[in-house]
């Protein structure tokens, strides 16, 4: 079986008329031993008309490519394909194949996204690269289509569950299917009776029904006390009236909501027989299944654009008013609390805190996503450094590599390892909801308050980080990485409502400060704190303890790190603690100390982060220098979080500003170690180009064509004269106009 | 001259047809005494109509207003006039007015911006609030109407250059016009001979010609050494030949290039007899004057997309490749060398260092829009702080303004006065401007390197931190910020290439070092360093003081914080000197160091700030309470500093631990101080509703109601069911699909 494809190209470029047409290359092509259709053929033309986009017109190019069989075709369109990057990939201490495995959690896992993010990556209606270019309208049916398309391929290939959240994370683009599966489903069965799920579960997974979760209101954000909208019980009819008494009662941002969705779970204010009960769950319907229209009572909208183009407009956020909507007794959710048909308000006797366990699942998945969202920045910033070129040649030889500068190095490294850090951190909550949900069956909430304080933190801290890093790697790209191609720009916008969502990260930290405080002030009477506040039992060791670091080499050792990490968390709690003992009030004192209890949660926070990381790399883990690749990471996050926060440590006498030094030389030194394995670092996350969607990113490291290509389909581009220069340019330059400047 | 003006409103809700109209509130109105078009019968009914948006369908309001004449009439509307933010300016402790002046450098600066302001506000061609959902075409042709228009305006009213300014600079879109006056106009003027800027300047000064400036490619940013692009002499026509030899020569990024330039002023590697004489300036004309179409061998496009909606989009950033172009001899910029009939390379005896005096210019301009960015993004934190309400209150009565909460004020305040810092910065960067054009005029080079590093240093302190704190500001109006209507998403966008161009604000940086250790080498010698650097010379001194700060009052004494800003800095950069000069060679050390001379450089930087903010307040400023605000802003920003960056005072020993906890402790109690000023201190900035864009931001705090009524204009609102609907959710719903789910 023999292929034999050659393909010469003739650029030219289109004069003959201007106003009209792009002025892009094109190509003739002259075919010898054609063999159409064949991949080999299509590629070699794909690979020549590239090669000959930095030339000039008229350049003609060659490439041919002759193969005996399939497999050995194969090889050599492997050999011929261009991989600039190639030779920091051969660089590499450490076996990436097993990298892999560790990131991914299991060789199952790894198996299992690569091949549903081929899946998406290969299927036309999944495209994402002309996102930012849609109009919202567009967006939206965009978006619409995409869904449908995936719960096409999820049902015709009888994807697992597994199978279909890894496709929808691929395809990622925000809709109304997230808040679907992510919080209407959850919010039936968390809080709603086993008869409300048995009614309302089946039409909910077969998209009879799309359903949202109403919450968040327009004056009302993170105090969910403070919602206004009202259910008032009528005895009479045995029915709920939800209504909207003011403007600021209007709910406001719920996903799906605007356009989506058929139902929302509703939370209210419940009113029966003249008393406030506070806010509750009610299913409630918003528009015809029949013909989608709102029904009475009910006014629906958008809130209109967010943040960037493309990006989180995928999302009908949406305003919802109620007019006095009658909903029937049963749709209130009813597994703590119910209404009687008599108007009795009753508690059941399921505890309240089993809605913990929800709690810590989706904020445990917000983990997840952080470590997402960072590595794919990561790796478009890694990679591109190791294509870009800049200085470093006086004689006009070949410039240094981008990545070879320890300052870029020291400005994105300690983000490649917060990556790994916040992957690790993930891993172990997950441990965590399921020992929580354990222990909550069996009725055990002595470890739920360490859980919350923990969760909430990494929520908060890995969301902050990861919005802040996205952003540094996009300027650590350069001006390029201002463009929509690099995909920073829509990757930061898409990914900073984290910071906001499911609990503000200011208010998350109060919370965790909250509970430092209130473990500090047990210490006292003797109770040992559990779990990551455990080390908080060492009280009087960690109070006067000094750090025995003598060397740079000594910052490698993880007990060195760990003990000054515990101590310098604890003494911030502590100092807090005293500080706010000494005001008129414990809440004033709170509320005057708040900023630095926020620093003292954020230390807490940082520790836990340290401590799994380490519990990670002191476990058994295969493959050639991947254990090894790990602590390095390990080591380089820990010591530039010294760094950066090395006044905490200093101010209280944690170290001495000789082993701040010490830890910062031997940070530098870290930063040369990673350097030869920085590209095969990010590969191990193992992201298709399709996912990563940035040209800067590319596997293949081959840049420069793909942004020029990118550029001309700006619909800017398709003409090169502009509309409006009749109008606004001509009438300028050939003096239309008057003449009176005193400039 | 009576007036009667009654309305009363009826609001209604359009069910008749839900899928093809708003679902928003409409009103009906029934008039007594209508007094049609006048403004105080428009204005209740707006009023009315806000008013009634909050309530439900069926509502009435009725708004009366009778005045006697147009004088008691314009006092009655003002008492009509909703401000939900008078309460908080009635606390200000300082007067409002002298503020503005203070802020904007004299009362004469206050009147024309303020003339200039209304003049963009009040004129419908200028409108901003539909600008992130235009596409891309039409963004780019409103920027092409508005420029003409701003024009049009300019030469009608004769306004003086810098009237002319300030229109742009409230106009508040980028476009090419900032190009031909920022770039083109100056490049020439400062590069070109007298007889070319006779023969080009009227050009440009009428639009005759539209300029860019044409220095960065696709492959290469700060370097502008390792430029691609060629202009080879050819003595047998007398031109030069200007070519794009390869892929990642091509012209990338210049502002206006893509689509409204006709000229540029193009950099390329001056070739003549056969030798390289590396970058030079020349004048291309890149378009036909008859018909813009590009000239032959000219292509030219838009680069694509851009960070955010609106924003950059606006500009026509582009790309431009030569297939040997031949442009006349006398296009060359020959102010400093020039290329003689016969070929000869020769310089003239005009001095490099002259071009320097641009370069302040142009750095001095970015540190002054540093302010007024950043200046937007805290007025609208401020304000929208002081109207949001969130949690506080157990008992159901009103919340708690965020702008209250320690947490809050912890992170805005030191934004707010990190905008007044970076202004009077600013003022000083511009006497420096004037400073250095009369030293060089006197061929006196002495001070340039010194002005060099603290105009490059400020352009890159000033900006990195003004492009997080806008971000930061964004999130600190929690989820609304995200919004567009927000403003700040936009603001953002718009804001963060300051960051890159005209400079990498790292590479620059390094400059900043560069200088900072040969300024330090020199110490020994007994050179005296000059202007900001002149605080070196007391070295012996500051490398050994120690903070006599004993109390938190301590710190309030300017000479305190200024001798540790100055130890910390001095230490710094000796450190590193120091560490550098261990290294094998200089260059190597400097190499191994770079992340901490990054670090020297921004204390030094922020010394600077410090100083000319402590220089400031000890004029004379007038206006009751004036100065005393001002003198507080100066120690918030520099406590600020001293707490964010604790661990380089402490680990140069420039301060204790406990001195380090005294500064934190009286950062506090300033921060209340300048709690009840706030929001006074943001209308001093005086910034009209229409510049803001921003409905958080909104002068009177109806932040609410405007909110509600933005959302309805998005294009997705057009119909109340979705385009897509039936394509993609109705056989979901109806489950006209598979049903072989395996979920």
């Amino acid at each position: 079986m023999w292929s034999v494809a050659v393909v010469s190209i003739f650029v030219f470029q289109n004069q003959k008329d201007n106003r009209n047409s792009s002025p892009a290359c094109g190509a003739t092509v002259r075919r010898r031993h054609w063999d159409p259709g064949s991949p080999t053929t299509e590629y070699i033309y794909c690979r020549a008309l590239r090669s000959l986009l930095g030339r000039s017109c008229g350049s003609t190019a060659q490439l041919s490519c002759e193969a005996k069989n399939p497999r050995e075709r194969e090889r050599e369109m492997a050999m011929a394909e261009v991989d600039h990057l190639a030779a920091e990939r051969a660089t590499a201490r450490f076996d990436v194949e097993e990298m892999k495995v560790a990131w991914a959690g299991s060789r199952h896992a790894v198996h299992v996204a690569d091949r549903m993010a081929r899946l998406v990556a290969s299927d036309p209606v999944f495209r994402k690269d002309n996102r930012t270019m849609l109009s919202r309208k567009e967006l939206f049916k965009d978006t619409l289509r995409k869904a449908a398309h995936a719960w096409k391929r999820i049902v015709e290939l009888r994807l697992t569950e597994e199978e279909a959240n890894l496709l929808r994370q691929y395809v990622d683009q925000p809709g109304y299917v997230d808040l679907h599966w992510g919080m209407f489903v959850p919010a039936i069965k968390g809080q709603g009776t086993e008869e409300q799920q048995q009614k309302w579960l089946p039409l909910a997974y077969k998209f009879q029904i799309i359903g949202c979760y109403a919450q968040t209101e327009l004056g009302h954000g993170s105090n969910v006390q403070g919602l206004e909208t009202t259910a008032t019980f009528d005895p009479k009819t045995d029915e709920f009236v939800i209504h909207s008494p003011t403007l600021t009662s209007s709910k406001w941002w719920p996903g799906g909501l605007g356009k989506a969705s058929t139902h929302a779970v509703v939370y209210a204010r419940l009113i029966t027989e003249g008393k406030d009960y506070g806010i509750h769950g009610f299913i409630v319907q918003l528009r015809s299944l029949e013909d989608h229209s709102p029904l009475p009572g009910v006014t629906l909208g958008d809130i209109g654009g967010k943040f960037g183009s493309g990006a989180y407009n995928s999302m009908d956020n949406g305003v919802l008013r109620f007019d006095h909507v009658r909903i029937p007794r049963d749709q209130m959710l009813m597994r703590l609390s119910q209404v009687t048909r008599e108007g009795k308000y009753v508690h059941s006797n399921v505890p309240k805190q089993l809605l913990y366990g929800t709690m810590v699942y989706v904020r445990q998945s917000i983990v997840a996503d952080a470590s997402k969202a960072l590595s794919r920045a990561v790796c478009i910033a890694v990679r591109y450094s190791a294509v870009r070129k800049q200085f470093g040649s006086q004689d006009g030889g070949p410039e240094t590599q981008v990545l070879n500068y320890k300052t870029q190095q020291s400005r994105l490294f300690p983000l490649l390892a917060s990556a790994y850090a916040f992957r690790f951190v993930g891993d172990w909550l997950n441990w965590l909801y399921t020992d929580v949900t354990q222990k909550l069956e069996a009725k055990d909430f002595s470890t739920l308050q360490e859980a919350h304080a923990c969760t909430a933190g990494l929520k908060a801290v890995t969301t902050s980080v990861t919005a802040d890093a996205i952003e540094e790697c996009r300027k650590l790209c350069g001006g390029h990485g201002y463009l929509n191609s690099s995909g920073l720009p829509e990757l930061f916008a898409v990914y900073v409502p984290a910071c906001t969502y499911e609990g503000d990260n200011i208010v998350l930290l109060l919370q965790v400060a909250r509970i430092l405080m209130k473990t500090v002030s047990q210490l006292a009477s003797g109770k040992q704190p559990v779990g990551t506040m455990a080390y908080m039992g060492k009280v009087q060791y960690l109070m006067q303890c000094k750090s025995a670091v003598n060397s740079a080499e000594d910052w490698l050792n993880p007990a060195a790190i760990q003990e000054a990490f515990e101590a310098r968390a604890l003494r911030m709690a502590v100092n807090c603690a005293q500080n706010i003992s000494q005001a008129a009030s414990q809440e004033e004192g709170f509320y005057e100390r708040s900023p630095d209890l926020l620093e003292a949660a954020v230390a807490h926070i940082q520790l836990i982060i340290v401590t799994k990381f380490i519990e990670k790399v002191q476990q058994d883990i295969p493959g050639h220098g991947v254990k090894e690749q790990l602590q390095t990471l390990c080591n380089v996050y820990a010591l530039y979080i010294l760094h950066k926060h090395l006044g905490d440590f200093l101010v209280t006498g944690c170290i001495t500003p000789r082993q701040g030094a010490l830890a910062n030389e031997q940070l530098g030194k870290l930063y040369a170690q990673v350097r030869p394995s920085a590209v095969a670092l990010v590969d191990a996350f193992n992201y298709t180009d399709h996912y990563l969607g940035s040209v800067l990113g590319r596997y293949d490291g081959d840049v420069y064509p793909a942004l020029y290509e990118e550029a001309w389909k700006d619909p800017l581009n398709e003409t090169v004269v502009p509309e409006g220069y009749h109008e606004y340019l001509r009438p300028l330059i050939k003096q239309q106009q008057l003449k009176l400047s005193r400039l």
